[in-house]
């Protein structure tokens, strides 16, 4: 899994999503052999001011302009049922239901993750704390700084996704 | 509130929803003046095998042809949060959020009313049970026939945003 240390020519990029109604992270990585490289990664701020609807708007807008351009080929979200109130679910929901609209719309599949599926994939063990993964990240990517926990979290996403899909589509 | 019994020549089409990710309840009512109008009711209803992010392409897909076909003026949306469990909430949340993003990208303000508000505007009560709601609705729009359960709950929306907004935009 070490960036540079290509096998083979075929390569896939993934989208790793980790959504939120306030934050949603996004991370993209390029897959070719078994190495894995960084390619790009941030995070999808709504406005507090604005109304719901306006805000998932803006998650929607947001997440289709980084696969317009960085055209991934495949996609990975987080998968998150426990541990919250109806609420917070609720609200969840709807930032995850626009944010796989989009990925369908643009023709990318989408797979889901939990949590715990995720962390084993970068830390190799499902209860990681959250500073390990961001940890990991930067390791397994060669980054110099670590990037944000939302895009740490969604190129951890991505790199879970990668590792499951080894035979490429 | 009776149909036919026009004060005003000023006129709103509004679309209710009553959002499900199995069935998606769908009514789209005329206001002229103080006088409503049944136009259609529907339900979207999504395909059980395929998988969730396809289902919701489908919801989405659903609700933009209705609006496409009947141009409404306005939207108003069933707002659940109480009495259902962080998964169901969450699946919910999904329906939900594509159906306020395709109102939003057409243009449709969309308003949030919770039931016992709604259940209030058509039956007077706001615990009134389902088969009232449906009862009160094809009397108020003169229906031959009851719709079914989802449509009458939608249509139930719309009359209770054209109750909230007696002053047209």
């Amino acid at each position: 899994m070490v960036a540079g240390n290509f096998k083979s020519g075929r390569s896939l990029r993934v989208l790793g999503i980790d959504p939120g109604s306030r934050a949603t992270g996004y991370g993209v990585i390029d897959k070719v052999g078994n190495a894995i490289t960084f390619v790009t990664c941030g995070v999808i701020r709504t406005s507090p001011q604005k109304e719901f609807p306006a805000r998932l708007k803006e998650i929607y807008d947001g997440i289709s302009e980084v696969i317009d351009k960085y055209q991934p080929g495949q996609a990975g979200i987080e998968d998150i049922f426990t541990a919250i109130n109806p609420r917070s679910a609720l609200k969840l929901g709807h930032a995850r239901g626009v944010l796989i609209l989009a990925a369908m719309q643009h023709g990318l599949p989408v797979r889901e993750y939990t949590p715990s599926v995720v962390k084993q994939a970068v830390a190799g063990y499902g209860q990681a704390p959250k500073e390990q993964v961001q940890q990991m990240v930067r390791i397994l990517l060669q980054l110099n700084a670590s990037p944000s926990h939302d895009a740490a979290d969604a190129l951890a996403v991505a790199i879970c996704h990668a590792n499951h899909h080894n035979h490429l589509r």
